[in-house]
């Protein structure tokens, strides 16, 4: 097999795995979350940066300011999963880089000193971190329902700030009944993938 | 123990797998690449959309146009590596969408009309995608080496067209000698993540 990942892991993470839209009422852990950014903490990114930012949603206060800035095909996913995520990206990133990448501080200035080359490189990075922490979700024997439907100026005027900007929200906890559709296709691998 | 995820595939994914600087002369097959991407094909997208294309730089006369436009510190390294992938952004990714959502073809028209909302969108999840490629590597048991540092607009007119912007290029094979610096540090749970 061209693989060696074991397929049970395999299936976890991708085959088996979907985005959940209902969940059953079992609690999502404070240790299931540590344990999830303990394991995808390592995932690469460019210059070691870490601009993800999660906000964990878990006071009936807090979900009830968020659910009117979801869209309304979100909402009810959104009010009844057991734990909600807000992923955003840090666009002053660069302040951790001199900790983060000690063989090469001047990164901080020297590559990151101008906001609108940070602003991109934390969306990229910040999406690649989002993907290894869905991925982890999912590690941990949990369904994630990832969302881009949200008035993104209102989530971030309410829960983040100037400096942070959403990038998704993630519903996590147990798939419930009838929790998602059937698979959908995908696009061949010469419709993707080419050679020169 | 809070992950169900094999501790060895986590270290296989996450916590023993590294970017490598430096490669064995094995080959990369096109039977792993044929096995990576019908792995993590099923990653998830928003819209089931699939943004992402990869260009496998295979000939010699490809890879001369390729090494110039690497950053200085990047030319070595990709031009020793089994194999190289130019991971891009479809742009226009939405003419698929009828396909990839047949319970939601109009999909295509209602959210994705315009071309800078295809861009933001296509951004965001060629970057969740490129990710879940990247763990396709490693799943493979291969080390992968993506890199930011290239002449973005060089390999935009060289391997691409107006419609596909790179996002990044990936060096993969398998690890060669002092193919890593120590890994370096990541920042703690609590400067991630918060909890309202």
């Amino acid at each position: 097999m061209p693989l060696v990942l074991d397929p049970a892991a395999q299936d976890l993470l991708f085959r088996e795995a979907r985005t959940a839209n209902t969940f059953t009422s079992e609690p999502v852990t404070e240790e299931q979350v540590k344990a999830i950014y303990e394991l995808v903490k390592y995932g690469p990114t460019a210059f070691n940066q870490t601009p993800l930012r999660v906000v964990l949603v878990r006071s009936a206060e807090a979900r009830e300011r968020l659910l009117p800035l979801m869209s309304e095909g979100n909402r009810a996913k959104t009010g009844t999963a057991p734990l909600v995520a807000i992923l955003a990206a840090d666009h002053e990133f660069h302040e951790e880089l001199p900790r983060l990448l000690p063989h090469f501080p001047q990164a901080k200035d020297v590559f990151f000193g101008e906001r609108t080359v940070r602003e991109q490189s934390a969306g990229l990075n910040a999406a690649l971190q989002a993907a290894y922490f869905i991925l982890g979700v999912r590690a941990a024997g949990l369904a994630a329902g990832p969302m881009t439907g949200y008035d993104a100026a209102g989530v971030q005027k309410e829960f983040l700030d100037d400096d942070h900007t959403p990038l998704m929200i993630v519903n996590i906890g147990n798939p419930g009944e009838d929790a998602w559709f059937p698979r959908s296709p995908r696009l061949e691998f010469d419709e993707v993938i080419t050679t020169v």
